[in-house]
């Protein structure tokens, strides 16, 4: 990786390809100062990317930093923010190769860009879920939105300090990509960042396929009991791995030590349902979804 | 290029390496949406990019969008928009492979990413010029400033049709900066975007190097005269490009079409200056800066 200049200059080991991934942080959308030490703003701007390269089974390389701020941005804020991005660069060896900076003419921006780095032809796509694979989501779900929730209406002091760290700090499930990449296990691969129900959804639409999710095997995040099966359907937040594996694929219940669950199959046809209490209802994707009203 | 999923793959061809380039284009600070056409938008803000892909001597290949927009923004502004993106990006045949939306909370937001390609170690970066290196510069400057300001005092009625159009839709400098690579002829490359004071100052730290420019040679922009030398030197907007060639180096009066012109030398020292009517004075670097008050 070369700094500076105009471009940056990476170089790709041979019958390796390039993978390039984009997300915008913009305060009062996906964060809010408020909420939100200025580190944990920092290292969440950073995992969004990690997080899709996570989900090709890639591996990490490099990361560009556009951030706008406000003329009177205070610069303890700006420091703090950028010792959480780049802690967690480091964490993953990621080099921070440039980016652009800003005035903004009101709140504060940032588009984080991710390269990363995956053998040829290899990396796991969203289209490869076939009828009868098994759908798998590695950790819990549920517990970041929940957390969210209780930050945004004033009860942080009820919130466990493993929930507040999990969701100020969460950890991209890097390896566990990279690790059902190289043992070949997953056929299709998404991260949950706006919510199974949703992501789900995108599996099935760029396979081609449907789903059925039992309702009672879905891991539950949070330390006590608070979270409900609807923010894990549909809360997003928790930068999980969904993915699909066949039948006959043996998957370890921990992939470096975070748990695999098995949540339900993908079946023919298009439609996304749950199975919950003997009853099977349609599963509609409730997620994030930008420009939303 | 691969489209779609939680990243974009690109294949490199074997011996080249990437380069990535990002750049913020936010309302109220790069444009003006009551100054320009929503095509012109567009366009300006793939330009930034392909202008420093050329500065390298590199071949675009696919860009990123990144676009918040308000949720009142007009579907005909954002159509027109990405109309003048997606036909500078044919022309330069630059695959537009992903990004990110949002629903800004303000003023719309574009952060684009270039990624280019150029032969492994060949790119033309901005320190390898060398004391007794010749100076020169693509096309004309000023041009785009001084368009800037008649429209930004509402004088847009006396602007020139060809004026108005290399400010509204400037043609970035791919073909020359390409050619200047495969010819061996540039010893250090930057694109002028942001003054020619402030891009040769950046050129001069990179390579320890002062300069010495002639004032009577920069070749001024605009159909009628009335781009000042002032406008030339600091205006930025014009997005030629500006390099150095070793004095053995037959550098052609034209490449693709565009005249390229000597205006000045690089010197031993730190120091740059402009020479005009005889007199030597200090040049500082007062182009576009960022955050600058």
């Amino acid at each position: 990786v070369g700094i500076g200049d105009d471009c940056a200059a990476i170089q790709f080991p041979s019958g390796h390809e390039a993978l390039i991934t984009t997300d915008f942080s913009l305060e009062d959308v996906h964060f809010r100062r408020d909420w939100q030490p200025a580190a944990s703003i920092g290292h969440r701007c950073l995992l969004r990317g990690l997080s899709d390269i996570a989900a090709m089974g890639g591996e990490p390389v490099a990361a560009f930093l556009s951030l706008a701020l406000p003329r009177r941005c205070n610069q303890r804020w700006v420091d703090e923010f950028l010792d959480g991005l780049l802690r967690l660069a480091r964490e993953f060896g990621v080099s921070l190769a440039g980016g652009d900076t800003a005035q903004s003419p009101g709140k504060i921006l940032a588009d984080i860009v991710v390269v990363g780095s995956v053998p040829r032809g290899k990396a796991v796509l969203r289209s490869g879920a076939r009828p009868g694979h098994r759908i798998y989501v590695s950790g819990t779900l549920g517990g970041g939105a929940t957390t969210l929730h209780e930050l945004s209406t004033g009860r942080r002091n009820s919130i466990v300090p493993d929930d507040l760290d999990r969701y100020l700090y969460p950890t991209p499930r890097i390896k566990v990509g990279r690790a059902l990449r190289e043992r070949h296990l997953a056929s299709s691969m998404i991260d949950v960042s706006d919510g199974l129900s949703t992501d789900l959804h995108h599996i099935c639409e760029e396979s081609g396929v449907g789903a059925e999710l039992i309702g009672e095997t879905i891991p539950l995040g949070g330390q006590n009991k608070k979270v409900s099966l609807q923010s894990a359907l549909h809360g997003g937040e928790d930068y999980e791995l969904l993915f699909t594996a066949a039948a006959n694929k043996a998957i370890p219940s921990r992939i470096s030590n975070v748990p695999i669950t098995e949540i339900g199959r993908i079946v023919r046809g298009r439609e996304v349902s749950i199975r919950l209490q003997g009853k099977t209802r349609k599963l509609k994707p409730q997620g994030w979804e930008h420009f939303r009203e």
